[in-house]
């Protein structure tokens, strides 16, 4: 493939910009890729693994960059932009990767100069671990990038974009930003809220020792802890600043749940079972979509699972 | 492997019978698979796949049989087993694999005569598929099954059927009833429990499609799906027979989610970092006993992915 852009900055050096950089650098995408992170330990294993040059602040990282990548915790967003506005080249695209779209926008729109374009965007991919060893080129292959235009965005500048991240394996949608933040309230922050939880409940309960909730965590349990091992500041970061949204959904949870607890109590089977048939067909609607395997045990069974 | 039983008679011909039978035999373990569904189709699917011999009635598949498997949803385990009892064999066993154990104890043991071996069990594997088709020999393969023996078990029948379950690649465990019961409410029944109401909630909302519900489900919500995806005659049998120990985590679980909840609301940060820091050294402990993989994606890679 033919270089899209010539020098991308990497602001925030963790699984995503690291994945990034491995799967830009190996279909060729760009000329040159900077990297900027807080951490001085960071920034020498991005230099090691996958930066070609790496700055000790974001202002320095930005110039002359042709694409900016906002890799940070959404809480971090604002003060970035901030920083780096000043540096930016007319023409630039910034874009972010954050799980949050609306806060995203208000905390960062503001700064950029007239000339440069911002596309906020989201990939949906990650993996539960965090830091720059974490990534790897095929992190995006066939998972979905959201991006949220604003009414101002230009057309070509979100071709460019979409160009990029198509090349590096990803799925490109466009919605709107406060579409983006209810969906992903749905099917991404309310689920981890209810993980966590499952999993802090797991972990005070005295007469169920901690070693018996590891051991026989495959029926059911082990799902929940997987969603709820992400990066804490990540999360607590997007329950933060999507705040409406997620009371709204775990709302809407409680009664849900509350229902289902009656019946239980009332031991009303036929409530039950009408419930629980309902709910297959979502689970059959997803492995039609390709979005998970039907394959039993999803390949965990390649793995040695011996419980100690 | 040498031959552990001559006769085994399987009542109930779905997943869990099918995987036993297809192990059984390929292992050596036993002389003749019997088998008993209600249903002729799954009689005839059963003596086509895994099946030596297949009747019409329970009572006529325990004949001489020297270990009988009660395979049936929990609800039913006490009318299969009064139905059964004259026909048992003196010095024959009796397990089950229900996902409960005090209320299969309760409906089935008054039944055994004296002379049969009554040892309730529980193996802690599941595909979300059901049906005599769904079974395959490596099912237990490393997988949990948790035997519950009565005070007045008999150690050398126990013993004889750990034997078995181990032949077929399980790792077996003994505990108390009341105490499996409480810890599959942890592990597993309550973690059902809200992945059915999570999938409920995303079926309802009208501002999200279901198209996006799907389309968008690798960021969390798919792995409520895959739970959410299992048997409903099962579950529904489960919460109504496990009712005291569910409704006891349920409440836990949502007086914990609404500490969750308040702290989003009340904006408090510090909370939620050091919530979501500690509920990752869980799943690292699951990590380690081998229960999950740690491979990105679990393997779910290897499948296209690629979405409509």
């Amino acid at each position: 493939m033919s270089q899209i852009y010539g020098k991308v900055a990497l602001i925030g050096l963790g699984l995503i910009a690291g994945s990034m950089a491995h799967a830009m650098r190996a279909a060729g995408l760009v000329g040159h890729i900077a990297g900027h992170a807080k951490s001085a330990e960071s920034r020498d294993v991005a230099l090691q693994l996958f930066c070609d040059s790496v700055a000790v602040t974001a202002a320095e990282a930005v110039r002359d960059a042709d694409l900016i990548v906002l890799a940070v915790p959404v809480g971090a967003m604002g003060a970035i932009a901030a920083e780096i506005a000043p540096h930016l080249k007319p023409g630039a695209v910034v874009t972010d990767v954050g799980s949050v779209k609306g806060a995203v926008v208000e905390a960062v729109a503001p700064h950029i100069p007239a000339g440069v374009h911002f596309i906020p965007g989201h990939p949906l991919a990650g993996t539960e671990y965090s830091g720059p060893r974490s990534g790897f080129a095929t992190l995006f292959q066939n998972r979905w990038w959201l991006l949220t235009p604003l009414p101002e965005s230009d057309a070509a500048a979100i071709a460019q974009l979409r160009a990029l991240l198509e090349g590096i394996g990803a799925n490109v949608d466009e919605m709107d930003v406060a579409h983006h933040d209810l969906v992903l309230a749905v099917v991404s922050h309310v689920p981890h809220a209810i993980a966590y939880t499952m999993v802090g409940v797991a972990d005070h309960m005295r007469r169920v020792s901690q070693s018996e909730v590891i051991k026989y965590s495959a029926s059911g349990f082990r799902d929940f802890t997987r969603i709820a091992a992400s990066d804490p500041v990540m999360w607590r970061d997007v329950f933060l600043t999507n705040k409406d949204a997620v009371l709204d959904i775990l709302g809407r949870f409680t009664e849900e749940l509350f229902v289902l607890q009656r019946a239980i109590r009332m031991e009303d089977g036929e409530h039950l079972h009408a419930y629980f048939t309902k709910t297959r067909a979502i689970r059959r609607g997803i492995i039609e979509a390709g979005q998970d395997t039907a394959a039993p045990d999803f390949g965990r069974g390649a793995e040695p699972t011996k419980g100690s």
